[in-house]
């Protein structure tokens, strides 16, 4: 680019980071664009991202509220958190963590992150190395793609299998695995697949990875989001076979994704961390990088500890009504498959059948198209890994869902192949 | 590191990181150890970091306290915040920083982050490209340089000049400079100088960058903390000459540093930054980074709009009368130095006179033995690029300063040349 004399500015924009046409935020800012050119005077429905806050009924505990509002009120956590996080908030979250593992955490184990953002952003820095490489869930969540490229990680990805209840391909998983392989990433419950992995084969992913003498990363930002028949399990409760690294943030239980905080848990009871020198540079890490809100942390204890167990029941219960929703109006359309009802989390994957449609080419036409024509966004699968699938979010307000999922029907029967 | 079967895991913490040797927090953390380890029974007295926070007398204006709480207790602010930022929130720090500059930035300049380090972390990497270098001054912020070598970005150093109220050593700056160089850093106020840079020099700065072709980063997170001869100037009055980034925040003038609420402005009435790619890359990279908490960005009007002038004149009055006190007790230490009195930011530079003291090596070696004999922290001033200097943080507590200059006093006379 020139300046007026004709000589030129020596900068321009870094084009590595042009991660816009196959982010989520991308592809949502591109759907949008669509809608807003689009005549149909429909009302907009976003079965797109994952907010729950885009339902109404979806509103986080009081005892949140409260415990936010009375430490911002206070003159006491005003100043640069502690590296590591505040003391309390990392005791808390040991104990929140302990109650469903067999052995206990303790506060050093605890790490505050801004949401789980930013636990993935330092985690995955902290395991590169020259060469070095990690597998990733194909479907998966972009953050950890995009993540890696910034720090040099080489990507593989495993499957997860649809027909098997989205476990996960354990044999492929093996065999892409060498000596430069140092995590995998696994996402439980499963966005975007909203399955929820039994403690059987969870055991079976420790092994695999202790025999492969990798880690687990264990991205439970849904945890305890799980409305089927499977009991959500920490990965942490196998953390004596494999460590393993939780990634958790109070955005989705407590329906609260503005808020920003997260944390990583190293459940390890070896020290294979410390002696590995994991530990050392997460907090060396840290030191070099914006910690979450201080008054924030002071909240966590509060929010964790008080929160009663109808709020969670009751959203609970909300989301197993939207996964009923949403399996009902599937089976209605011929061009649609979901190969595994929602059990967890707050999405769901659907296959798109092209020997159903005509005049559509892929994913992303589909959902151009859709935008388009019916005011509706769905994530094309594209940017989860699985080209010619859709992720539908659930976690909307239940006429939303009920319109967009009829609109979606009326959509697909359009353009059936007649 | 092995298995109990004697393999291995092949997982280890990527060395890169071991940054706490160089990084603020990392060398506080050391001094802090020294001093948990010593037994002289005196008080800490940590004139370190610069928290204003440390400084009791020093607390934000109710204002900000009931915005940020109104904010956290309404439901509306619970979801993910929009890419860029609340609308609200942009509108505001446009036009609180356009009351500073010839024309009036628009919402779209400005870009919400976690606080000023957030800032940094995205503005480097968006400038990186392969073979790319940066000019930063010396002495600095050591988060350029930890930025810096995550995203391969090469640093130059130029100098600032004691001798000269620390201004830019512009001929040095124009020798470094090639046809890689993308950017320059300037930080005004002067963290860690303390010096507020005048109209004059701004302009010449500009000039000079519009002459290498390079753009500035004006990092201005200490703006308006000047209580000195020379009023705080944007480097935004320039950028019909040159394309200003402005990086800013709530931490230092509202006095709240754990609220991490920052910003960075495009100052660019000529539309460089947009025909160069910067901004665009700048919304690709929030789209892959963690936000700032939505309902921070909600209380970001009314904390700009509705706090009034007495407060930032009180602080600035503190500020004035702790520069004063450390101006006096300076003049009375002979193996320090302090170039120009502090007029700005919130800290100090003082050169140690090696030749008036015996038995320390460094200036690591100094606030070492600080640390045990006094319980005194300052900063080794090879954190901020300027080895044997100290860096001295004015954003505490007066009573504490006195005594903690006092003690410095009595530590420097006990091992001065007898």
């Amino acid at each position: 680019m020139e300046k007026e004399n004709g000589e030129k500015w020596k900068f321009q924009g870094n084009k590595g980071l042009n991660t816009t046409s196959v982010s989520v935020r991308g592809v949502y800012n591109m759907l949008m664009d669509s809608i807003n050119n689009n005549d149909n005077n429909k009302t907009l429905i976003r079965l797109c991202r994952v907010d729950p806050t885009d339902n109404p009924l979806f509103r986080t505990t009081p005892v949140a509220h409260e415990a936010v509002a009375a430490a911002a009120q206070s003159f006491n956590f005003n100043c640069y958190p502690p590296t590591v996080g505040l003391p309390d908030a990392k005791r808390a979250i040991a104990n929140y963590l302990s109650s469903d593992l067999p052995y206990q955490l303790s506060p050093e184990d605890v790490f505050l992150t801004v949401g789980g953002t930013q636990a993935i952003d330092i985690i995955l820095p902290v395991l590169a190395r020259p060469g070095a490489n990690i597998l990733l869930p194909r479907p998966g969540y972009p953050q950890y793609d995009s993540r890696a490229a910034c720090c040099q990680l080489e990507v593989r990805y495993f499957d997860l299998l649809p027909q098997k209840g989205w476990e996960v391909d354990l044999d492929s998983l093996e065999a892409m695995t060498d000596d430069n392989t140092v995590a995998m990433v696994l996402i439980n419950p499963s966005n975007p697949c909203g399955n929820v992995f039994t403690y059987q084969h969870l055991e079976k992913v420790a092994e695999t990875a202790k025999k492969l003498g990798i880690c687990v990363i264990s991205d439970e930002v849904y945890a305890h989001v799980a409305f089927g028949n499977n009991p959500f399990v920490p990965m942490g409760v196998f953390s004596s076979i494999v460590p393993v690294i939780t990634i958790g943030s109070l955005s989705k239980r407590w329906l609260v994704p503005g808020w920003r905080t997260g944390w990583i848990a190293t459940c390890d009871p070896n020290k294979i961390f410390q002696k590995t020198g994991i530990v050392r540079n997460i907090i060396s890490y840290l030191e070099i990088t914006s910690d979450p809100l201080t008054f924030m942390q002071a909240a966590v204890p509060q929010i964790l500890e008080k929160t009663k167990a109808e709020f969670h029941l009751k959203n609970l219960n909300m989301m197993r009504e939207a996964a009923d929703i949403f399996d009902d109006v599937c089976k209605e359309i011929p061009c649609l498959t979901c190969p595994h009802k929602p059990e967890g989390a707050m999405a769901a994957m659907v296959e798109i059948n092209f020997s159903q449609v005509k005049g559509i080419i892929d994913d992303v036409d589909f959902c151009v198209k859709l935008a388009k024509e019916e005011s509706v966004i769905l994530l094309p699968g594209v940017t989860v890994g699985l080209k010619n699938w859709l992720r539908i979010s659930l976690a909307v307000d239940p006429s939303d869902l009920e319109e967009g999922l009829s609109r979606l029907k009326a959509f697909s029967l359009r353009h059936a192949i007649s």
